[in-house]
This record gives structure tokens, C-alpha cells and sequence, in this order.
């Protein structure tokens, strides 16, 4: 069993480099979105998104949990055990939302939300409104279901992000009573008793905690988290990664969020601790996830039963489960290895995700969800089947705040800095005041239509001598004319190596007015799977940039699109509509339909020596996948027959 | 709401014909089984099998629960709630091996079995020995979960078959006097309460109960159960097949072995009533069933989750879950449609799953069995994976006792007979007696290695006037050279037409020593599956008259199964190895691997343009599926690629 680990002091400030990550984050209020892409995403979530969050908290009982625990209301807790985690995610996607703009009406709620959740806190420093009054002699008796510690965790990445984007201490204050009951009470002292979560949240949380706080205590109860892991706390489960400590482990297994949070949390705490055995874990554990058990959408999550990765390359199409919020945390988990490592793959993996995988998982509205994403599906019900549409809320509703709060921090996820440099991990329309880390405040704007366009024009607006780190995708290609990145600074070529999937480092003494230009090609991609993943054999996905594109039922009324053939090779054009989808670039083609003859009816089995039915031209039409129905709900497929 | 229904008496004595059903059974014991494949099979049932089953009833304590019912031990009840159904299956099995072969061992092992069952039924009729004592109060509290009507019906087949094997009447008065009391409790008269079971059984039970006995009250309450389904009071759960009334589905639907039990005890209470719309409702369910539901091996459930009928052609490989229990049902369902048509159409299901459905599910020593049965695996238990072995036994024992009864039954479905007619569905070695309907006896002798080899003799010993309908299986081809049938009458050749999937109908003047010779050529088939199941896109699976084929890993140590590459074309010979998995036909050619390169180590996706890697000539063994994990477990793979 794990005993309290005897910690060196680390120098742990908010927004300060942790001491074994490469990197060092920015802060959200240095980024300011300007149109493009993302600033009218995270307008939408700002000013729809959230409001109607906000209702769904109310007119699910979720706040009345508050007013209730708080003696305000006599009445029964409503809905699930788990549902302040909601109220939490809320708080914490509204208080980024806040960190560069600023809204009256939302930052009024979400004090309101705040004043409601610490009135709730027990004197003790406990605050869980599932486990008050008769239920309070329940408290900690079942962690392994009863998510309790995932709760505790929400609460403190909410107050960290109150605290940061308001300066206001009321909700900081309660987290950290709250924790130090947690770390009075889980331990290996004589005065404690083990414990570890059964929904992993809480470790990277602590590890937020001890940065804005400074007080390594948390860090080290975090540390005892991870460490207590697979020592039969939680029954040697596999599905709650107990099967085998942390350290020992070799690929993912159970649950897709619960894995996914529990290595970010364990990248956290290495960022801190910088332990060389955790260190050979993650990377280990990531390469695996990421040559073997991940979507091509980046999502994660193979099987419905138990919301579970699978066996290695055992990822189904219709029947993926790639839960939001598995992507999400694969989003967070890449954040946090690109954070430690500075290696261009992991923000790849981000921006693969961040397209695929999350954006999926809301409507181009903002205001309905996915919480399943099929790559696949006949937009038949019966038998059996299941009519994918997203919907406005959940019973288990984790996914809808969990992507809020992600696309509120995404803008603190585009750059990092160290010593003089600037990385820039994402391409987006912005302009940004960053600060290095000896003290330089630095200027500069991306101008960029990017993913729908490849030329991102970064403009420096702060003379002096620094260097720029730019990421070329991993989704280019050096060897490949048609797609082969370049760069300009000013009007000149660039002429040192462009590379995939790495960061080009342009170090010049840089004058104001200045610009950087990357071309990054957006030619339509033809992708093919692992030969492992067996009902992908022999069929295509298409790309173009990072965006991953799909057929709808829509498009195509008079096909089934099972029936559609691609063949390997022929011309794929795109276009940008303005009025389809709210804008977005389409794929164009001619591609073949197969006729499904008659004599299949009778058995689904027959001799391959059989003439296949008669092939006929169509008109192919591909949408990106992010925004698949939201037309109508129907037929979708990614990847297509090649023959 | 279903009414009692107000039948008319129909002519229902054992083993006479329905009055609407097309053919009529023969008894089983006027079959013997003469060497061959199938008579060392049920040998090895007789001997081994069952012994070693009536170890575990009582090793388990379910032969101690009817004792425990009883007043003789004084312990607590044993294992699951439904544990008493074992213990019936097992008593059905040895009773039906009894009706043809002399086993005084057995013989002593069932009439203690009997006895055990007899003493425990309570004093009204109620027999279940999980619901006694303190639990008494609980009967049919929860007819949805708890197994109840599905115990009993178990009870009921086992006291058919236990009469009409040994014409002791004990077992039957206990089930008659349940059935009166279960025909007294459940109903719409006004003193009987409405209820249907949450897992049919009860219906085929309740019908084969009437047609023993001859009291149609046993047949009017089956079609109550089959009536009152779909109104509710299952919950109207797709799952329990209550979400539409029987006669408006379109399709099996929910947990596989109860949608296939369900129909049928349809089929059996259609074969007494003949109403035309329940007749319509199981053509239609059939063959939608038949042409999108069904695995290759003629097993059924797509899904882990509830053990369910995926959507229509959602049939993966590796995910099968393929029960099978759900094997057996199916072979059930079609043998009831067989006698109720005379369609060979049924009959070639029936073989399609007894050689790859029921087979597989047990060890060739007769002592392990499968419970899910995979079409593919990779043989590796981490992560997420499973290793498939077969298992002595199960906590949830359905399957053992299930597979051998269905092979004890197995020669009572080899004919029917009809006016002056004898149907041959099925080949094996044997020996009958039929007595036609006009009461004429008639000696016919089968001599086949069949399915090794396609020459099925028979040979007529009773001379007279009469018609042999003898079936031509559905994967013979008229039109194609290699796989034509043809018959000879003595050394002459029939000239009429030999249609695959049909009965030839052979009216003669027979005399002792005729010999009617089939022949089916046993050329190897490659198959393709319906260009919706989508894993099987440009895959073929190989098949040797009735049985399927696959690889095993150990046979290919120095590859990976699914870098297989079976061209479309191309010589595959096969050979009999009488030292291998005792005695079968291994398909044999040459193949080719694809070299799995490098790149795919860091991502599973990449250019559809890249070349793949390198391919190299291998020798390929292919055994049949039901063979398969007889030496070690391993991976599997049915499904090889074309390309």
C-alpha cells in the first residue's frame, strides 16, 4: 500500500511553470478570440450555452441540492448522486467564459451559483448535498460508487477557475476546507484511513489546487491518490483501474473517462514531481492508447456495456461509444503531456480531438448534446437500433458542462511559453498578450480562417529578440506536394526544415509589423485504418486539415450510404458554404453505388463467385463530422468501401 | 388485454400429427444412430456428458435444493434463482437418451433425479425450490425477473420426455398437477390474475403438455402466455419481448434466447390452432431473422449487453456474443416451422446450426462448454480482451444441459412423416422403423460419413408403394459443376430435378435391398456475408458442405490471423487427418500475409496512399469452427480478407 509521500517543496504558483513540465501555460485572459473559427463558438456558449445550462441546474433540482443542504428548503435531494458535479462544471466553464469578456448577466449567475454552493458546505469543511442530513452518517462509506472525491474534485478545478478569473477567495475558501477534511481523512496515517476515488477527477484537481495555493499538502494527497490505485481499495477492478497500480500498468483498461482522468491526473502530479517511473507510465500508457485503442476522431471508448475502452484496435463504427467526455478527457491528457514534453504529437492528438471528438458533441446551436458518438449508424431504430439525436440534457448530464468548460479554456490552450519563447500549439483567429518568463510582455495576433483555410498569418506587434515555436501538423506531409507546409516570414521563404508533426523554432530579432505566414495545404485527405481494426478493411475516411468529414442520409436520398464506393483514387474538390451548416467547407466527388440485388434477401451468406449488383455513378457529398445532424437525425457513415 | 381463448378440442395424443402442422414427428426412439459422425457424439453425451453433469447438479447443490424443498437437509437454498431448470434440462437429456440405447447406470442416475423432483412439490402442485419455506410468500411476486414459468416449463418438457421414454407416469402427474395450478392462477377469468413469463419456455412446455396428455386446458393456457405478452405486463420491454402484441412484430427483438423460445412456443401452439395471423407473423419474423440477424454459423445475439439481437446486420466478429443456448433456440424455432411447412428451407438452418451454433458449444471430450461463442479473437486476454476456453461449468448453467439434450434429441429430427410419405432432413448413420400414418412399418438404413463426405445411401428394407422426400441441402448449386447433387436409384441416375434447398420427391414401388444414393459434392465454398455486415466487407469465409470453417492461431505460429489474405481464387484442397481433433477434414492452400510495417506502431491511421507492407506465400490449415479451442485456446478467425 501506498504510505504519504515525503515531498520536496515544489515552487507551485498560479499560472507559474510547474518544475518538471517543459512548458509553461498562459493565462486565459491573455487570449482574446476575434472571429474566425472559435470566437463565435465560444460566443454561442457564452450567451446560449450557458443560460440554458443554467435553467437545466435549476429545473432539474441540481441547485435546489444546494438551497436544500443549505436548511433553505424542505425537500427531497433530486435526480442523482453525483449531480453536484454538474453545478461544478458549470461554474467552472462560466468563471473562463469570464476571463477575457465580459458579461453582467452571466458573471450575476454565476455569483448566485457560488453564494449557493458555499452556503451548502457542512461546518466541517464537507460539502456534498447528496450525503446531508439522514444520509450524512453515509459519507465516505462507498467511494468506489458513490463519487463522492470525483464530486470534491469538480468543486476544486470550479474555485481554482473562480478564484483565477475573479480574484474572489468565497468559493477558493470553501475548496480548500473541503480539502483539508479530505486530507485529514485519506491516508496512510494513523489518523486516516485508505481510500481512493472511484471516478479518478479529484488527483488532477488537488494538483490545481496546490498551484494556486501554493500549499503542497494537496499536491502530496493527490500523490497518495494515484499511488493507492490498484492495491485492492477498489476491488483489483479493472474497469476502475484498480486491477494494477498505475506505474505497472501498460494500456488503459475499463471505463474510458475514469482512465483517461486518472492519467491526467498522474500527468499533473509528475508535472510537479517529476518522477521517473510515473513519467515511463503515462508515456507508455499514451503510445498505447494512441496506436491501438483510439477513434480515428480521436474520441475514445469502444463498447456501450460498462462505457469501456476495448481490446487493442476493437473499435467499432455503429457501435462506438466514444462518450464527449472521453474525448474530453483524452483532450486534458494530451494538454497535460504537451505541457511536460513539448512534443508536437500531443497537441496533434488535442487538435484531432478537439474537432472530432468534442465539437461532435454539441449542436451548432449550443444547445443539445451528444453523449454516444457513433462513427456509423443507419438512422434506423428498429431492431435493436437507436436514432442518433442530440438532446438538451441527461439524466446523467456530465457531458453539456464538460464541453463548455473545455471550449471556454481552449483559449488558454494555444500557446505556451519558456525562457524567450513563445510556442504556438493551435491555429486560430486571436490576439494575444503574452508575458515571458523573464518578464517581456509580448504582443502578437493570429489572423487565420484555419481549419477551413491553411494560411495562418501570425503578426508580431512587440519588437525584440525572441523566438517563435510554430506546430506544423501532423497531418501535413513534407513528402507530399499537395501537402507540404510552408512558411514566409515577411515575403521570404522560409528555409530551414518544415517537419510534421514537430515545431519549427523561427529565433530573429523581430521588428513590429512583422509577420509570420504558415501555408499549411488543405487538400482533401484519403486515410486508411490499422489492418487490425477489421470493419475498417479496405474502406477510406476523408480529411481535409485536421477536420475529419462524413456522409449524412441527407445528402445522398437515394442511397443507402453502406452502398457507396470510393474508389482509391479520383478528384475530391471542396468548397466553402455559407449557408449549410452555418458555413462550412464541403467535399465533392464522384464516387459509385452498388445495387444490393434482390438475392440477399433471402440469406445474408452466399457464394463471393456471385455478381456483386450493378454499380451506378453518384455525386458524393461529405460535411465534417463535427457537424452531422444537425439537419435531421439519419443515416451517417465515415468510413467508405474503396471497392 | 388477451381473453382465454375458447379453442375447439383438437386431436392432440404423443407423437400424432398437429392438426395444423404439415408433417408429423416420428418417435425418437424408432431412430438409432449407426456409427458415423453423430452416434460416437451422443455416445459420448450418454457417457460422459451426462455423468459428468449430474456431478456438478450435485456438487452445486442443485440436487440439494429439491432435497433441502423436501424436509430432508436442512441448509439454505444454493446458487441462483433459476437453478432448478438445470436440473430439469438434465433430467429431459437423459431421458431422451434412454429412448433408443440401454444405460442402466443412467437410468439409475435419472429415476433418482425423479424421485427428488416428485418430493419436493408442495402440496398444491407448486413446484420451484427456490420459492419454498420462507420464500414462499414471494411466489410469482415477480414473473419478469425471477424465472418462475420458466422453471416450470423445464419441469413440464422434462416430464414429457421422461414418460414417453419409460411410460412411468411420476414425473408427469407432478407436472400436471403444476400445470393446474399454474392454468388456475393466470388468466383473465375473475379468479385468476394477469401474468406472462419473463423468459418464454413455458409455452413449448405447455403445448408438448397437452399433446402428452391430450388436455387441450394445457394448450388454451400456452396461448394465453403467447397472447398476453405485448400489453404491458413485462413493462413493455423490447428486452422481455413485450413491447408490441407477438403478432405485430417485425422482427425478433431484446435478449436472444427469449425472443427465440418465444416463437417457438408460437410455432407449437400454431401447429394446434393453425391461425392464420400468428402463422403470417412467424414467416415474417423468420425471415427477417434469416436474412439480417443471423451470424453465418446460424447463431443468434449480436450483443454482450443483455445477450440481445443487435440491429439489423449489426453482426460483429470478435464481439459475438452468439450464445449458445440462442444456437439451440433457433434450431428449436426452425424445427417447429419444418413440421409445420415442410419448407427445406428450415432444415438447412437446422444443419447450418447444429454444425456451427450447438457443436461449438461444447468440447469434442464432451466435459467443457462455451457459453458466448466469438467468430474471431485475437487470443489475447489484455486489455479489454478475453482468452476463449471452454468451461467445465457455469454459475448461470444454462448451456451444458441444453446441449445435450438437443443431441439426445438430435435422431427424433433426422424424419417426419406424412400420409404415405417419408421426409429424410437431415443425413446421419441410422437405422429406423417409421410407421406411416396408414400404420404400414417401414425399415430404412442410412450409410454415410456425411458431413465429411457428401455420398448418403438408403437403403430400403420393407418393400411396398411409398414416397421418400429426401432434402436437398441449400448449399448444394444446380448450376455450378462442383457443387451439383445428384441421385441414383440402385445404379440408375434420377432424371427428375435435383433442386438445392427442395425435397426431391421419389414415388416407387420399393423392394427390400433398393438403394437410393445422394450424393452432395463436398467441394470447398467461399462465402461472402451481405454487404451491410459491415466487418465482413471483402472478406470470405470457407465452408465444406455443411460446416464452417476458420483458422487457428496455432496452426499459423508464425503470423497473425487477420493478416491473412485469401485470394478470391485459388486451389483449396481438403484431406481427412484421422489424428487430428478426432477425425476431421482440414481444408489446406496457399495464402498469403501481409507484413503489418512499422508505421502503424505510432497511429492506426495514415494514407490510404501508402503501400502496405510486404507480402509473403503461407500454407493455410483451416479445421471446423466447431473443432475449434480443442487444443489450445488461441485466436480464431472465420472472416479472412480478399485483399
Amino acid at each position: 500500500m501506498a504510505r504519504m509521500p515525503n515531498l520536496p517543496k515544489p515552487y507551485i504558483v498560479d499560472t507559474e511553470h510547474s518544475p518538471h513540465a517543459e512548458l509553461k501555460p498562459v493565462p486565459l485572459a491573455a487570449v482574446t478570440l476575434t472571429n474566425g473559427f472559435w470566437a463565435p463558438r465560444l460566443a454561442i456558449n457564452r450567451e446560449i450555452t450557458l443560460p440554458a445550462q443554467y435553467q437545466q441546474l435549476e429545473s432539474t433540482g441540481r441547485l435546489d441540492n444546494f438551497r436544500r443542504a443549505a436548511g433553505k428548503l424542505d425537500i427531497d435531494f433530486q435526480g442523482r448522486y453525483y449531480n453536484d458535479s454538474d453545478v461544478y462544471k458549470w461554474v467552472e466553464a462560466a468563471a473562463w467564459s469570464l476571463a477575457a469578456t465580459e458579461d453582467p448577466a452571466l458573471k450575476d449567475m454565476l455569483e448566485g451559483v457560488v453564494h449557493l454552493i458555499a452556503e451548502a458546505q457542512e461546518p466541517d469543511g464537507y460539502l456534498n448535498t447528496y450525503f446531508s442530513f439522514d444520509r450524512a452518517p453515509e459519507r465516505w462509506s462507498n467511494l468506489r460508487d458513490m463519487h463522492e472525491l470525483y464530486c470534491a474534485g469538480h468543486l476544486f478545478h470550479a474555485a481554482v477557475a473562480h478564484y483565477r478569473t475573479t480574484g474572489n477567495t468565497r468559493l477558493l475558501d470553501a475548496a480548500r476546507r473541503f480539502a483539508d477534511l479530505i486530507c485529514d481523512t485519506f491516508g496512510s496515517g494513523q489518523a486516516q484511513r485508505p481510500g481512493v476515488a472511484g471516478h479518478p477527477e479529484i488527483e488532477m484537481a488537488l494538483v490545481e489546487l496546490a498551484r494556486t495555493t501554493g500549499d503542497v499538502r494537496y499536491l502530496a494527497q493527490a500523490v497518495y491518490f494515484v499511488d493507492a490505485r490498484g492495491h485492492g481499495l477498489l476491488g483489483n477492478s479493472a474497469y476502475h483501474q484498480d486491477h494494477q497500480p498505475l506505474r505497472e500498468t501498460g494500456c488503459l483498461t475499463g471505463h474510458a473517462v475514469r482512465a483517461a482522468y486518472l492519467v491526467a491526473g498522474a500527468a499533473d502530479v509528475l508535472a510537479e514531481t517529476g518522477e521517473p517511473a510515473l513519467g515511463e507510465a503515462l508515456t507508455r500508457l499514451w503510445q498505447h492508447m494512441h496506436s491501438r485503442q483510439m477513434y480515428v476522431t480521436g474520441g475514445l471508448g469502444s463498447r456501450h456495456r460498462g462505457e469501456a475502452i476495448g481490446a487493442d484496435h476493437e473499435l467499432p463504427n455503429a457501435l462506438a461509444y466514444a462518450e464527449t467526455c472521453a474525448g474530453i478527457a483524452n483532450v486534458m491528457w494530451a494538454w497535460r503531456m504537451l505541457q511536460l514534453h513539448g512534443d508536437a504529437g500531443y497537441a496533434d492528438l488535442m487538435e484531432r480531438a478537439l474537432y472530432n471528438a468534442v465539437l461532435p458533441g454539441i449542436s451548432l446551436a449550443g444547445t443539445t448534446y451528444f453523449y454516444v458518438n457513433p462513427l456509423a449508424t443507419d438512422g434506423q431504430a428498429e431492431p435493436g437500433g437507436q436514432i442518433y439525436q442530440r438532446q438538451p440534457w441527461f439524466g446523467t448530464a456530465c457531458c453539456p458542462t464538460n464541453i463548455s468548460r473545455t471550449l471556454a479554456a481552449f483559449p488558454g490552450m494555444l500557446y505556451s511559453v519558456t525562457g524567450r519563447t513563445v510556442w504556438v500549439h493551435h491555429y486560430a483567429a486571436n490576439e494575444a498578450q503574452l508575458t515571458l518568463p523573464d518578464g517581456r510582455q509580448l504582443h502578437i495576433v493570429q489572423r487565420t480562417r484555419y481549419p477551413w483555410d491553411g494560411l495562418v498569418t501570425i503578426e508580431i506587434l512587440t519588437e525584440g529578440t525572441f523566438t517563435l515555436k510554430v506546430r506544423i501538423p501532423g497531418w501535413c506531409d513534407a513528402q507530399e506536394e499537395r501537402f507540404r507546409p510552408t512558411i514566409n516570414i515577411n515575403s521570404a521563404p522560409y528555409t530551414g526544415e518544415v517537419q510534421p508533426s514537430h515545431y519549427v523554432t523561427i529565433e530573429r530579432n523581430w521588428s513590429v509589423g512583422d509577420a509570420l505566414c504558415i501555408r499549411m495545404p488543405m487538400a482533401v485527405r484519403r486515410i486508411a485504418a490499422h489492418p487490425h481494426i477489421l470493419e475498417n478493411t479496405g474502406r477510406t475516411a476523408l480529411f481535409r486539415g485536421p477536420l475529419l468529414y462524413c456522409l449524412e442520409g441527407l445528402d445522398h436520398p437515394q442511397h443507402d450510404l453502406r452502398d457507396i464506393i470510393l474508389p482509391p483514387s479520383g478528384a475530391l474538390t471542396s468548397t466553402f458554404h455559407t449557408d449549410l451548416l452555418g458555413g462550412v467547407q464541403v467535399i465533392e466527388g464522384t464516387a459509385s453505388a452498388v445495387t444490393i440485388d434482390a438475392a440477399w434477401t433471402a440469406s445474408p451468406y452466399r457464394a463471393v463467385e456471385l455478381p456483386r449488383g450493378a454499380m451506378s455513378a453518384l455525386e458524393l457529398t461529405a460535411i465534417p463530422y463535427f457537424a452531422w445532424a444537425n439537419r435531421e437525425p439519419g443515416a451517417l457513415q465515415i468510413w467508405l468501401r474503396r471497392s
